[in-house]
């Protein structure tokens, strides 16, 4: 168990490697090959199943369990429950992404039916569904944030439901019980693509299943990931553009090069521009 | 409400900054991803949502709904029947996508029982799609055109169903009535890549969320679109190709090119490289 | 008919620009887009269509019928042996990729359902997936081929089911009776995207649907992929990268170039690069 976040990120590669781990993820058809590349990219192996008949089979055997409720349906809610249920007993550890939560009654729901029928590990969120969950007040657009104390809502989750809560926004709070990270990480044009937060959860599983310590997984990833988000904006031109625009600006240009980060960013490389602190809550 | 294209070209960014509309797609698996993330480059925020639960939900408080049946079943249709019926109800404006109406009869029987059920706005097709639904001769094959005389059907779609006919093709005719519009924007490129029509159905979708007059607002979208096109176009190496070329040329090339120019292009910009001419039906 | 791998591979362009044949696919959320393009961009016309009412209609009238059991469903199931039977009847090639067979129970016993109830021309799978349906040893996690044979696997494949067997790896094999080719072409890149085994049986597809030999249509298809891969995989930067890399190097850049290579490539020059010998089982 690493025991610190990077420590956590320097283990990262080598764990990897070694066990590849099966991540099981249940998501939303917008970014399905988006989450299963980037699953891939850092390093383990994404399967996408959804059927009743062979979601506990599958999630018996994965390294991670990930539920996304983006495109949800009731029949896709109660295959999450089998496979989140399936990961349980199985000791795999299971990572809630309620987009939209707040949006429609039906999302609200639909989470808060997960969570009363599975032991969720980690909450991957943001600052308005976050809010939401925790019965705080929030505003939500489609599956947006559009205002919330994200940090409030980290806390507030975390407790309420025993999870690790992690809420990323233009600072993450990762909180678990009085324990409370606070990551800088990340870029603006993160917002400028769609599915961003979904391959974050996507890359929170992959660190949960190769490190047991799910506050410090999560932490970590969020590092990882915003720090490739860094990285990839290096890569794209700086704003504001003109017409014409002199080099390569804008969302896919910024998306092929957050996912050649995502690929080439090592633990070591990553830790080294960590923008991590404690906020706990003393 | 704009009085010319060009107007509502110049007003655009300003006042999808201000709304930054929701816009829910009820839309096909093959272009979920690049539809959000093309309403997301040209300013607004993209939702997808199917649920028959949460589908009204969502549609009353978009600022557009766009029905797209290229994957559909009876399901499908009937969530988009409920969404479309919300939005009726709170004044938003709803777009039919017919992807492959006269491919099967399922697809032109669906395209009818939306139309009879929903206050359709718009009708963004390809010629062959809209003279199916037109009643005219057409040759189909899949999804793609095979036959069809696009102002013909665009201006019998128009008065058919009451609607705005945005017909796309090696020239755009957009019909209201007796109005119609001529857009000669575009590039064969658009016809390389999958999903050029849903995607260029979402933009119309964006321009209809923040311009009441519909013709106005399709006709501007087209315009969009296709300079769009046009300034992607030019990122790709010219043809003939040789083995090997010499700098990037391919499909995929041309998708992120297409991306990065509809985020940079600016409606001014677009307004200046405008073709548009008006062919009334007098 | 063709004679040799050469002669197939020559004659693609011509052909697909001929005939530009439907290929309809009933294949898994993961995928959709990246097949449609990949179809689109070897010169066939995608189509996808899954409800029961309509994939007998599209399925006569296709080029090819492809059947996908990666994000499988019941339902989804018997729609894929409605459109087999259908494409039987019209005497359509089906092609099918077991995705995950053995995997879980379910997706092993669908493959066996599909391939009772169908006439299937091609399979085209990976080691493990191969293996299970052919009654051999193997070990599979997701939809990773862990281990397998993938020579026996193609040999037994072939004669247990009377079906042209593409098993793809390291080395590609390609079994009908008892002849066999063996096709080096191809890139370990391609083991660092997802969807890479399923646009390969994308391509597959389309060779079938212009030649009626199936084994030379499969084993060409494999070179044409493969020497695809290997071009585009020039067009990434040498391994090990660095920190910071020099130049572009990561999963997306090397999609980009993947798609292009493969608009790019004539079957001349595909056939100058081929790495293909008979194995046969004599």
């Amino acid at each position: 168990m690493a025991k610190t976040v990077a420590e956590c990120l320097r283990n990262k590669q080598a764990r990897l490697q070694a066990q590849r781990p099966l991540i099981h993820s249940l998501t939303n058809f917008v970014v399905m090959n988006d989450c299963a590349n980037m699953i891939l990219t850092v390093g383990a192996s994404p399967v996408m199943a959804h059927a009743p008949e062979e979601v506990a089979e599958m999630a018996a055997v994965s390294g991670a369990v990930i539920l996304n409720i983006g495109t949800l349906t009731r029949s896709w809610v109660e295959a999450m429950v089998l496979a989140g249920q399936a990961a349980n007993k199985a000791g795999v550890p299971v990572l809630l992404d309620p987009v939209g939560a707040g949006a429609t009654r039906m999302r609200t729901e639909a989470c808060l039916q997960i969570l009363a029928a599975v032991k969720v590990a980690v909450i991957r969120a943001n600052a308005a569904e976050a809010a939401v969950l925790a019965g705080l007040d929030a505003q939500v657009k489609g599956v947006d944030a559009v205002s919330g104390d994200a940090l409030a809502a980290a806390r507030t989750l975390a407790r309420r439901f025993n999870v690790v809560a992690a809420v990323t926004g233009p600072v993450d709070y990762v909180a678990a019980g009085e324990k409370t990270y606070a990551i800088s990480n990340g870029d603006v044009w993160l917002s400028r693509l769609t599915g961003t937060g979904c391959m974050c959860s996507s890359v929170v599983g992959c660190f949960c299943a190769v490190e047991p310590d799910y506050l410090i997984a999560a932490a970590a990833a969020l590092v990882f990931y915003g720090v490739a988000g860094e990285v990839a904006a290096g890569k794209v031109a700086l704003e504001p553009g003109g017409s014409p625009w002199p080099v390569p600006r804008g969302p896919l240009t910024y998306k092929t090069a957050l996912f050649d980060a995502a690929y080439n960013l090592t633990g070591e490389w990553a830790a080294s521009l960590a923008r991590v602190e404690r906020r706990d809550d003393v």
